[in-house]
């Protein structure tokens, strides 16, 4: 029974992680926010892989827009194999991991701590070699996560991220905003409650693309991710500007494209977008909560109304979340060992 | 006749136009890494699309490792869509760009240079939108680009990349090396002759992934989107270290993978995760100077002896150029003018 597998359960569980996370680490978040604003750092570096880089992409848009950080991915490489490290500056250097033992994670954290910069880590493990060698650690408060495919870590690290953001502006909407999250995912996972016939229609899809700009860019590459590791689809996420400069060639009639379309400042362009892929022939598949945005769909795929849209990628990952795990269970797939892969993964 | 194409003959003038970059263009690229010593810049920021954003790659590594920077890819759509710029500091604000015309990248410079930070250019339209907005303008010298697969303007982007860090470093053994590149890229060219017969091979390929890493990671980048353009495959760019997070499991008996493994700091890493690709059954296609590498390739692509390491992305992409224009041509495709695309993108 697919309610059994831990995937389902942990999709299911995660208006109750978040809800605990944002009232356990508000204090943590704060005394970051603090010694960020004390040290008048400008500047954040993220060393995360997987679904952690995913929730890094978030932090890029929100902590840009909201707080006038810019921040950098690192180059794990240069710190781990060619030992030739960059210098950190006056940035505030972030390790994002689930387990928080890489050791290529775990390696820019030490060069940046022995360097002198602010450290900290966003993680489920605050024993972890990765905490070990921060300052300051958000803990995801996400209890054990069995399922390979990370499902609530990746909604918790976003939320951490968030919070952080909030915690940075001292900004009271932004603190009401965050606590109307937990209700608006459970929303997302009652109006995904028949996603089974929706999946059906993908089974035998090869290959598709996933499309989000701005905020949900990191929508598209999770989405992306869970799909390969569920269901060995090819699958590529895209910002629909950069996807216009190249990619946009693979586009065929009946080329399945995934759009991430919330309501707010992107949807403008990401309606034009759309038509453009229609011309061309593509099925869209559409996650929105505007009416318009889902008539162009061949798949509409409902978000609740309402969503801040600063915090939409918390709730727009969740119709992804359950297409890829029911396209796994039409393919009589194991939706919580996928082949090759394991929970933990060191890289060097 | 394929040598009758833009494609085939842009490809071809490579060695030329990257001689016409290193002589013309020392200068100008002294004069900016003097700008960058005496403003103490430690940071910078890259705003580029498609091929110059996986030049933008390399320049992540090279910079990181040679000269210390760290190095952030730009977030366009907070400029130009969501207008909630962050704030530079002391950055070095970058923007690459082949026509330098796209609205979103000129958005980003326009920012900085009324935020008052260095801005600084690289583009074959030295009076562009975009080369306006800048103080420092590194011209690519390639001539015309008349194909609309980027392939000349790419390594010459490289090219002035590796030209700033010697500028940086002030090594005059780093710029010996570079006067090697344009004969190492003959070389390639003709070691490349006979790749008609490799691409014969993949003539029905639907998919693929490419795996590189450190200062090849832009190599991945550059080769699946040549892929993509040119031959409508679906292409996807990893490091080996981000493919073993969650997209590993796309790995089925003879799913195929080109690994960029030339010799240097990470040759040991790409052998051990081509041994693992092995055990899977994949099919490698291997970009390679190293025998043992080459050894364990279904195709083999051979590169020349003698690449110093921190240049061998300018002549790693040679094989890769050289096999999606025959893959296109054993298609029947049109090399000069893929479907959907023009040569000058403008997006918002």
């Amino acid at each position: 029974m697919l309610t059994e597998t831990h995937l389902y359960q942990e999709i299911h569980e995660q208006p109750t992680v978040l809800a605990t996370l944002l009232a356990r680490e508000q204090q943590t978040a704060e005394q970051l926010a603090v010694a960020i604003r004390e040290r008048n750092i400008d500047h954040v570096i993220i060393a995360a892989r997987g679904t952690s880089d995913n929730a890094a992409r978030y932090a890029k848009y929100l902590w840009g827009s909201r707080n006038r950080l810019t921040v950098g991915l690192a180059t794990p490489s240069l710190f781990s194999i060619y030992k030739q490290p960059p210098r950190f500056g006056n940035a505030l250097v972030l390790g994002i991991s689930q387990s928080g033992k890489s050791p290529d994670i775990v390696s820019v954290l030490a060069e940046a701590r022995k360097q002198g910069a602010l450290t900290a880590a966003i993680t489920n493990f605050p024993q972890s070699d990765l905490a070990r060698q921060t300052e300051y650690v958000i803990n995801l408060q996400a209890g054990l996560e069995q399922s390979v495919a990370a499902t609530k870590t990746y909604t918790s690290e976003l939320a951490a991220i968030a919070l952080l953001s909030a915690c940075m502006c001292q900004d009271t909407v932004m603190f009401d905003e965050l606590q109307r999250v937990p209700s608006l995912v459970t929303e997302a996972l009652v109006l995904g409650g028949d996603m089974q016939q929706a999946a059906e229609r993908y089974c035998f899809m090869n290959a598709c693309v996933t499309i989000g700009r701005g905020y949900n860019y990191a929508t598209a590459f999770e989405l992306a991710l869970k799909l390969k590791e569920l269901t060995y689809t090819m699958v590529e996420p895209y910002s629909s500007a950069d996807f216009q400069h190249g990619p946009l060639a693979l586009v065929e009639p009946r080329f399945p494209v995934i759009t991430i379309a919330p309501s707010g400042a992107l949807l403008p362009e990401m309606h034009h977008f759309m038509h453009h892929l229609q011309t061309l022939g593509a099925e869209l598949i559409v996650v929105s909560d505007d009416n318009d945005a889902l008539a162009l769909a061949r798949t509409p795929l409902p978000l609740p109304a309402g969503m801040p849209e600063w915090l939409s990628p918390l709730i727009a990952i969740i119709p992804g979340q359950l297409f890829a795990m029911h396209l796994a269970a039409v393919r009589d797939y194991d939706v919580d060992r996928p082949r090759s892969l394991r929970k933990v993964t060191e890289t060097h």
